[in-house]
């Protein structure tokens, strides 16, 4: 049974890049079909949890044939909003600015930056791969002329706060935050805010290196 | 009942720093208590899969009572690892290695940088902090007189594999992993790794922009 919009939950859509990272692998090597028992072994997740996840897209599963590949990882994709590309800026261009700027994968998924922007007078007016970092008062003049998916705010954490008000009085509908300052407060039904905690991956391997 | 020793699956792992981040909230505002369906409000989070995740600390949860807060996150602060600290050395020390460097919530939750190091002649020998950077094949002769847990691997995504490698065979135990290059193949009984995904959060940040 196909369930064309079905509501799916908050916990599944965080694992859906996981397995979209998954099948990515799979298709390129050009697996065709997969079992949930498989895709537990690759992934180290329960083949349980994996057809509780998966079941929601049931017209691509079928019980003793495991799931047709290319189907689910389009369907994800979608679901995902991979099929469209998304306009990044950067906001704060310290050290983890300019290594967001140069991260490699971003763009192999449709992310492409179109303007840097930073507050300090010594950097402002630099170039930066093919952009010049243009001061943040220029951001709402920016945004009258150009689209902006996703600001990725990466100043300090003291000013984080005043700065994503300022991004989204400017116009801004959805931040990538680094500041390690939770802005969940600044969340609505127009404004999307996906924290970055570096700091859950670190307390998984410390998990590990104590799991005797 | 309370399982002592009971196997927690790799899928609760990996959700237990965030469970451990919302009670620790609610531990610095003094609440004692909370259920499971209103720590499912605050983390959004279905009350069921909270009560599935946390069934393994049956001892701190009592049906109409739900969870003691405080017990519940020490009991997740043990298992997580986190009743120790961890000594933490960067391996390239580009934008990225300088940004974590000065992420300031690892020293928080006791983890310690006691050495950085690269490869580029133009930079080691250079201040950081109250590091200097050091060169790379100085690194078994830094182990042999200093302990360090984790390794943090921010060169770039070409040099990877063997950077890495070189990290073990020096007898690195812990490494995490930035460079956007799965090192998984590299991982064993006494070798573990933990890459971050940087595109699975962004991807769940487009998802909300898609959502309608």
């Amino acid at each position: 049974m196909c369930l064309e919009n079905k509501r799916i939950s908050t916990a599944v859509i965080r694992r859906l890049p996981r397995y979209y990272r998954y099948l990515g692998d799979l298709v390129s090597r050009d697996i065709q079909r997969i079992s949930s028992k498989e895709l537990s072994q690759r992934m180290n997740i329960t083949a349980s949890q994996i057809r509780q996840d998966l079941n929601i897209f049931g017209c691509f599963g079928q019980q003793g044939y495991g799931y047709n590949v290319v189907s689910l990882y389009e369907e994800i994709k979608r679901i995902l909003g991979l099929t469209k590309t998304y306009k990044l800026i950067i906001v704060g261009m310290g050290n983890l600015g300019h290594a967001l700027m140069n991260h490699e994968s971003f763009s192999l998924h449709g992310y492409d930056y179109v303007g840097v922007f930073d507050k300090n007078p010594e950097i402002v007016g630099k170039q930066v791969s093919e952009f010049i970092i243009q001061d943040i008062d220029s951001l709402p003049s920016f945004l009258e002329e150009n689209q902006a998916d996703i600001a990725i705010l990466a100043v300090t954490k003291s000013k984080a706060i005043d700065v994503a008000k300022f991004l989204i009085e400017s116009g801004v509908k959805a931040i990538w935050n680094f500041t390690n300052k939770d802005l969940q407060i600044l969340e609505s039904e127009v404004v999307h805010i996906e924290n970055v905690h570096l700091t859950d991956s670190l307390m998984t391997l410390s998990y590990k290196l104590n799991e005797k």
